[in-house]
């Protein structure tokens, strides 16, 4: 996690990457999207995905997943250089969430986080709020996931 | 699943009820949004949230999965009258993905469907493109998470 005073307008940078398994979008949909192409290849073959496809949900959750971690590796980082540690606040929604491809079993998705405005909260003086564009892109560059995150993000302390 | 021609603009649904328990707030949490809120019930307590609170991404894919159990039930039915069974199609995106309020330990959610648009494909006639917005509402009444879900739905089939 990053303070505001640390992040620019415009700033793009690599979440993280995953690839989907048949397993693991079978996993997912168990869970939580068991329609039948996102369970079986013959199904999803039929489909008008063409192949055994991820919930989109499993694609945000994967997203999330790696947003985590990387936020973990930044305070991680911060923490070895002797400066004070961010920790997230929630966020109060996403807005255009949109899965633009299929994500089919064996793609490999890498995600991004593009920071598109930044501002003090009015009510929350330790508080910022951040506005990001987060896509996905696959391994043939093209971009299947994508959505306008808004969140709270921590103020770097100061010394009084 | 229905079928276009058995929706109207203005129906209203409801798809199902969860209780969000502290052991389904942390199963999800340790799996894909493993932040000290979602985890923890100090860390929730001290966070803005005021308690352990469901990752956003949890009271989404619950309303996924009450979602296809409802369209399930939809389709047993039709069988049961001899009815043609209507099969779902993927979501092109959700819009206006919102999260109004936490949903803290022992909360318990109940989501609807309200269809606001419906009409046929362009490109595909076997198909049309319903927008519906989805809701959940907790126990005291609160709207806690909404977002605006356009999705294909196929047509009933006509006697040639």
């Amino acid at each position: 996690m990053r303070f505001l005073e640390d992040m620019t307008i415009g700033q793009r940078h690599e979440i993280g990457t995953f690839t989907f398994t048949a397993d693991s979008i079978k996993a997912f949909a168990a869970q939580f999207d068991p329609q039948p192409f996102h369970l079986d290849e013959e199904a999803g073959k039929a489909s008008l995905f063409g192949g055994l496809a991820a919930s989109g949900w499993h694609i945000a959750a994967v997203c999330m997943k790696l947003m985590v971690a990387d936020a973990q590796r930044d305070a991680a980082e911060a923490a070895k250089r002797g400066e004070p540690v961010a920790s997230g606040g929630p966020s109060p929604g996403f807005r255009e969430l949109r899965w633009l491809k299929p994500v089919l079993a064996g793609d490999t998705i890498t995600y991004y986080k593009r920071v598109e405005n930044l501002r003090p909260s009015d009510s929350r003086p330790q508080w910022g709020i951040m506005q990001a564009r987060n896509t996905g892109i696959n391994q043939r560059g093209e971009e299947v996931f994508s959505f306008l995150a808004t969140a709270f993000v921590p103020r770097r302390p100061h010394a009084e």
